[in-house]
């Protein structure tokens, strides 16, 4: 399924009420993030699936493909678009058997061998990282430009970078030949998530040496 | 789906080395369980598919159904016989729009109220509890034999009491009209599982009034 993933929202709802997440969810679909990833990990499943539902209403006013991570049951009983499974979770070739043809599946790689694999079990995209150290994910590791880069050449699917990216700390990844920025913080901590989208697809088409404007 | 609750085995794997796990499981089987649920919650998804399959091959060469505890996507892809739901996973209704009419849903309920309501959307049996304190599951509390009773009376599918039984303690249910008893830490705990199945199935049928040899 052919994705855009130029800017990826993860979301983290942290001690926000439904309101201001619900909120600032909206506020970053006008802003022009182009694929939002739900992950509720501390939620109960019945949280999990009412958010989900609430999330979707927001986000397909905005043809934005809405993922659930890890619960591929919740992205069932929601309607999702898709799942982000990580290396923990229900390996891509189970998910896709469960989820069928017709729904987005990413993956979560740090080395290439991992991308690979998941790209042969029916993988649509890659995201990559942890590119910088992060507080929102407390399981993971840092991997470097170089990896990444490896990453983008190892698969035909789109590979996203991920880990404490903001909109001023993209530079490093010039050369890596990512298709998009994945963000938690950077836009879930954003007064004006909307303004912050903005910036963050402008740096990041500055980065990819073109106008966000064409 | 018609199933045997008389004896049901809800997993607590703990401390235990995944062989232990799995020869308790075993011995379980041999001694006369007529179902199982693999609950593994603070598991991985990865990790809890992996058991779920492992736990399958053993539990089929007994013809006893397995079950996942919240988990649809896990039943799923591990094709498991059914799952069972609590008041905050999934509900009941979603459940078997994802799983079809042909797997097995189990329904935690404290009350009446919830059991119908558990049965209307499709469960097809329900388990009440906690009787006793318990050590396995923390977000718990406990109801009366009455209340038990009242959720027998209140639904047409197989009722199961739950929560610190062991093959002292059944008496006082002895009146609820009980389908079955589900025991973790009576045969998970036990030094062996095959003959401490033997004796709760011997308690649970004196409590019924008849031979488990009938």
């Amino acid at each position: 399924m052919k994705i855009d993933t130029t800017l990826y929202l993860v979301t983290d709802s942290g001690n926000m009420t439904e309101e201001t997440f619900l909120n600032k969810i909206e506020s970053a679909c006008e802003g022009g993030i182009t694929l939002l990833q739900l992950r509720e990990k501390e939620r109960s499943a019945r949280e999990y699936l009412s958010l989900a539902r609430k999330v979707k209403k927001i986000v397909r006013r905005y043809n934005i493909p809405l993922l659930i991570d890890d619960r591929i049951d919740i992205a069932l009983a929601a309607d999702a678009d898709g799942v982000h499974v990580g290396q923990s979770d229900i390996p891509v070739a189970d998910a896709r058997k469960i989820l069928g043809p017709g729904k987005i599946i990413g993956a979560t790689a740090k080395t290439a061998k991992q991308a690979v694999e998941a790209f042969q079990q029916g993988a649509d995209y890659i995201g990559a990282g942890a590119v910088y150290p992060t507080g929102t994910k407390k399981d993971t590791w840092q991997i470097s430009p170089s990896d990444i880069r490896a990453i983008v050449q190892a698969v035909p699917i789109p590979v996203n970078a991920i880990g404490g990216l903001n909109r001023n700390n993209l530079e490093i990844l010039s050369d890596t030949g990512i298709a998009g920025i994945c963000v938690v913080s950077a836009l879930m901590q954003a007064p004006q998530p909307m303004l912050e989208a903005w910036a963050l697809r402008a740096a990041f088409f500055r980065l990819k040496g073109r106008s966000p404007m064409v």
